[in-house]
């Protein structure tokens, strides 16, 4: 496994690939890898197969935190994450520092960027609005250094993943965005990195938003009449905020494809939620159909994985 | 020659060039072309060799077009084009409508923008708010289609290569940028294809803007002491003004790698203006040392060209 910082030397490797014909399969990631980013790279060996290359990008964006975020708190461990991707097999590590990625920037001498302007409106992005033109500016840039045949991207961050798979469609980027489950904990709580947060108490309150997301499917399922999206929202409010650390940050319904808000709340509906634990931001989404997310849940639960990174963030 | 038209269909012939190592020579153009297009073309083909693919875009991108702009009136001749880009030797012409780079737009499914914030400011970009947004989208998406090693771009257009070469420097397209001198008609109006609407003797009264570039030059090589920038703007602003038929949108001297106007005019200054003849906005540009344009001038002038085809714009 090779360990590259330097944009121009993944670029050029990138580019030898190219002409070997090798494809190409990448992760982005922040680092601080767990078992949602390692099913990820499973994903990505799977699709370029064994003679193909896979890079993991570990790259703590600072552009897509906003001002008063936890850019500088956010947890990393670039030996860890070293062993664990030689461990799956990872091939390149590409891990630029921001002078690097935003040469100038200071000076002003870096001046472009990715806006998607309908996907990322809502939720996250109305709670962060800097955020995802952040996200899109960086995986172009990324795009265009890795030069990847299929991206891979978690569903936990779902709303992401529509902006980036909306971005890599309108710029006609020659790359599959793949979006793989959600990866959970036993008691249901979505991996993150930001889980490392989670002291105390406030570790077990976490699970509300899993438990939020059982209620609202369950609500739905018995639900006789419409369910409205504005009668549900405020019964998950109470509900969440119940756990004495819990604050809602927003609870949105929508159509999975468009993201568009629903009033009425069906079975076919996603819902996202992003709650403050403390002074953690947590964020968790589902179909309410149960399908993806629960048949993942099982999953987790049942492999057997080499490396459990899990026991690192608890 | 092929003429391609669909978007998938242009990307796949790029991927196979790839593949086989064939470097490719990207000129996007919104067609009607004339000898400065066609000497863009030949730097490509000088660049990329006999055994690479040179790709001509033909493309009136609709996003850079401001609500009250010429876009419908833009002129077209896909035949004359076509005929041209022949007898250059270009391998493909990449021709999608409207609705193959924008698809849903109308249906708000597209929604990826494309902005650099710093060099598209002044100039162009103040008379032309949305104008370099839509540049740096369609440029960004032609280089995902194309996939070219080395794209040009004319001169002409300065602030726009400026802007452009930025665009690929901060998000990391593996792409060269080259610019190529603006080529003038005999008298030094610089070539454009917006030169077509110039009817009457509005055609000699647009010859003002080269005019206005000597006057300028003279200026600031004969001064004692500091040309002021402001004395000079007016100054070329009446001069321009004279003639009957011209509105002055605005003239501008900057240094020519930041774009960042200058208050005193020096030798080493670029200047560059917009000028309303009629209803016909033209811009032009050129360093006040005089090196690049003039030398340019002289070699249009006596260069023998196959296919004139300034003869068309008359």
């Amino acid at each position: 496994m090779r360990i590259v910082a330097a944009p121009a030397a993944m670029q050029r490797l990138a580019r030898n690939w190219r002409r070997a014909g090798t494809p190409v399969g990448f992760v982005p990631t922040m680092g601080f890898l767990h078992e949602g980013h390692l099913s990820l790279i499973r994903r990505a060996r799977k699709i370029v197969g064994p003679r193909g290359a896979v890079v993991v990008s570990i790259y703590v964006n600072p552009v897509q935190f906003g001002p008063h975020e936890d850019l500088s708190q956010y947890p990393r461990d670039f030996q860890g994450d070293t062993k664990l991707c030689r461990a799956a097999g990872v091939d390149v590590i590409f891990a630029p520092t921001d002078a690097e990625m935003y040469p100038g920037k200071a000076a002003g001498l870096y001046s472009t960027y990715v806006v998607e302007g309908a996907l990322s409106r809502g939720m996250e992005g109305a709670s962060r609005p800097t955020h995802f033109e952040g996200v899109t500016t960086i995986v172009a840039k990324l795009f265009n250094l890795v030069l990847p045949e299929v991206a891979v991207f978690g569903a936990k961050d779902f709303q992401q993943a529509a902006v980036v798979r909306r971005m890599a469609q309108d710029l006609n980027f020659p790359i599959k965005i793949e979006v793989a489950p959600t990866h959970r904990e036993p008691d249901g709580l979505a991996m993150s990195s930001r889980n490392k947060y989670l002291v105390g108490n406030v570790r077990a309150q976490a699970v509300v938003l899993w438990r939020a997301i059982q209620k609202a499917r369950d609500t739905v399922r018995r639900a006789e009449e419409p369910v409205l999206a504005a009668d549900l929202k405020e019964e998950l409010k109470k509900f969440i905020e119940h756990e004495p650390a819990a604050r809602l940050d927003y609870v949105e319904f929508f159509e999975p494809d468009t993201l568009k808000p629903v009033s009425e709340v069906t079975s076919g509906s996603h819902m996202a939620l992003a709650v403050f634990l403390g002074k953690t931001r947590l964020i968790d989404n589902a179909p309410l159909d149960g399908k993806e997310a629960g048949a993942k849940l099982k999953a987790t639960r049942s492999s057997a994985t080499p490396t459990p990174p899990a026991a690192r963030h608890q």
